[in-house]
């Protein structure tokens, strides 16, 4: 089975959005066994529109199509709908009523814009949208699905996971596929390959290995097609071959990150954690903010971004400040042991550096001091990073995200 | 001119990387005045590299790849270009040197992967990459373009920007196109529409407007392609109406964003700023800090996740806490101006509220209660959003900084 994602919209292909959608989509796709062939953006002419949705209907199982549902003029999506499956537009009433409550339940306007979303292909199989006032539509022909979802990620994503899935397996007759991947931090992509070369070239011949590099890690991704159900043991078998080789590089698997690692060791072991950060700002705070359970282990954090503040809140002797910088040994292992101390937890971890280039300092950018503290005593730590400012941070903070691990990891022994 | 952009690996296509690649090379394309037709999403075989670059050379005027040029296993892209130009690979002196010194330099073994990587095409124009070990290929075929970039984000955005689009500049003749784009906040998609339709209506048949809608705020975008010089004043023109119709919806231009704005204000007042953030957990932080120049007016911030931060640091009160909750307005004003105190700043905002939901509390997920402190006294307000945790997050920040914006607005007056 295979699929093709279409995103319709200028504000793709003028690279003024990053399109978040096909991803979301095609991972769904790939975890039910339909393999997407590829993923096309286009600019929403009629002619573009209308070229690739018939090219698509008629080559792919699954044509999902995201953007052009809005109910603004540059949309015309269900136009070219109506010709390509040779229907007229007719007004859909459950629709028409949803949207006038939904809208008037939050006192917006009822207007003659949003009436329009109402009219839909009378060929359509409609699918409700209980997040937005454009619904989705599915078509069917010659045993092929076409699915036309609006492109606000929020809406897709909801209907996707609510209907569009189970649609699309209650009529096609799907394989068993078994991905998993395991996520390496700290090793380069090319001391990666020489490291585990022997295991990868004893993998079996239907399963595949993909290196997916980005900042700072690798994930190892395997991808197991098979009609029989033990893939997945024999997958998780040669994951386990993997670790030995791999060690702590290996950081977990699937949706891990340095931070989840992090929160799970913490919330298992009920030990708290606070953060004061310089040059990160707020990056680790909100990186562990951003996962469920945080309230768990997590105090809270000093964005110590001035020096008065490195001093007022987190006792930062100012003759340090002074002698050594900003950005310096000291400061960091200061601002850790002090943000521990006001914030009464059991670990502290902090960041002191520059992430973007600043007048008046001997400091290279992308130096960054980073330091943990816990009852035992603190360490710390210097690394160097030489890239633009936002990779930089990211960089930064999963170098002191990585170095409380690390930490963690050999209490535990 | 038109252009294709080609991404090549199966980690687009399963959903596990999002391509943020494409929507660079497109963003510097479509201001050089080329158009890009489509961008597309491939597999890493062969067949599918092949036959995509392929028609792709017999179509566009330019054709950007980008990946496939590592040095693991999975990356077969050259070999495809030495089918499609007709020749053969071929030590290439300069890159064997550089890539040997490079590894070397920073304590990498030049192992004979990296070593492939030195082999490149024949007939290819090589591009040194200064960041990475895969330099950029170019080839020019009947006054054709295609170029191959690795798919490292970092090396491949600074070879487009150094390299690539000098190249392309030098090879076509290129017409004036202008984009600008208006950045609404607090409207939405429909209302606005109601609300400039006929400013819209009235648009020069060259000029084309977009609504780039996307969390919270809707941009609209004016394109003109043009052989005059003046297209710059009357799109200027066009814009001051659009202010005078808008009001404060209008944030800005371009890449203005709520904290931008913010940042611009108080740095032109020399004023300062500290955040208190529960539910936001540094996230208000990091969007001041992800900008240079944040140190200027961003004294710091809390990230008060625990009632006993929301105390010891924040100064609220205890009994406050107990009678109301922390997600309540009492806390979210003490949070303000415990936070403007303890850091000592002219301003001081704070968030306290509910991302998603929790055990054993009567508040409702996406509820949030901001605040905005300064000498002149302390605002409040109350704010719903159903969303997910992370569109929660993100929302309850540009709730927070909007009501700072404003506040600062009203006082220019």
């Amino acid at each position: 089975m295979k699929a093709q994602i279409i995103t319709i919209g200028d504000e793709i292909l003028i690279g003024q959005i990053i399109d978040t959608n096909s991803p979301f989509i095609a991972s769904l796709l790939e975890q039910n066994g339909v393999k997407v062939a590829s993923i096309i953006s286009i600019s929403d002419t009629k002619e573009a529109i209308g070229e690739a949705l018939a090219a698509s209907i008629n080559t792919f199982d699954v044509t999902i199509t995201t953007g052009g549902l809005g109910p603004t003029k540059d949309d015309i999506t269900k136009s070219v709908l109506c010709d390509i499956f040779n229907c007229d537009m007719q007004l859909h009433e459950p629709t028409y009523k949803f949207i006038k409550e939904r809208l008037e339940g939050i006192g917006i306007e009822f207007n003659e814009l949003n009436q329009s979303q109402a009219y839909l292909p009378a060929d359509a199989e409609v699918i409700k949208n209980n997040h937005g006032t454009a619904p989705a539509l599915m078509f069917e022909k010659n045993g092929k699905l076409l699915f036309s979802l609006p492109g606000v990620p929020f809406e897709m994503k909801q209907m996707v996971k609510d209907s569009v899935m189970d649609i699309i397996k209650s009529k096609l007759s799907l394989p068993i596929v078994y991905h998993k991947t395991a996520i390496t931090y700290g090793l380069p992509e090319s001391e990666l390959a020489i490291k585990i070369a022997s295991w990868e070239d004893n993998l079996p011949s239907n399963i595949h290995l993909a290196y997916l590099p980005s900042t700072g890690r690798v994930r190892l991704r395997l991808s197991a097609i098979s009609l029989v159900d033990d893939v997945e043991a024999v997958t998780n078998k040669l994951f386990i071959e993997l670790e030995a080789i791999l060690g702590s590089y290996l950081l977990g698997y699937d949706e891990a990150t340095l931070e989840s690692v992090v929160a799970d060791i913490l919330t298992e072991r009920c030990e708290t954690l606070a953060v004061a950060e310089s040059c990160t700002g707020g990056k680790i705070a909100s990186l562990f903010t951003a996962m469920e359970g945080a309230s768990l282990y997590l105090k809270g954090g000093v964005v110590a971004y001035s020096n008065e503040v490195k001093v007022s809140i987190l006792g930062v002797d100012e003759s340090i400040l002074e002698v050594h910088g900003a950005v310096s040994e000291p400061v960091a292992r200061l601002m850790a042991e002090g943000v521990r101390k006001a914030l009464n937890s059991d670990y502290g971890v902090s960041t002191t550096g520059m992430a973007s280039p600043m007048p008046n300092t001997v400091k290279k950018t992308g130096e960054v001091w980073v330091a943990v503290s816990s009852k035992e005593g603190t360490i710390s730590k210097q690394f160097f990073f030489c890239e633009l400012r936002d990779i930089n941070i990211e960089r930064f903070s999963s170098a002191a995200i990585s170095m409380l691990r690390d930490e963690l990891i050999r209490k535990k022994r």
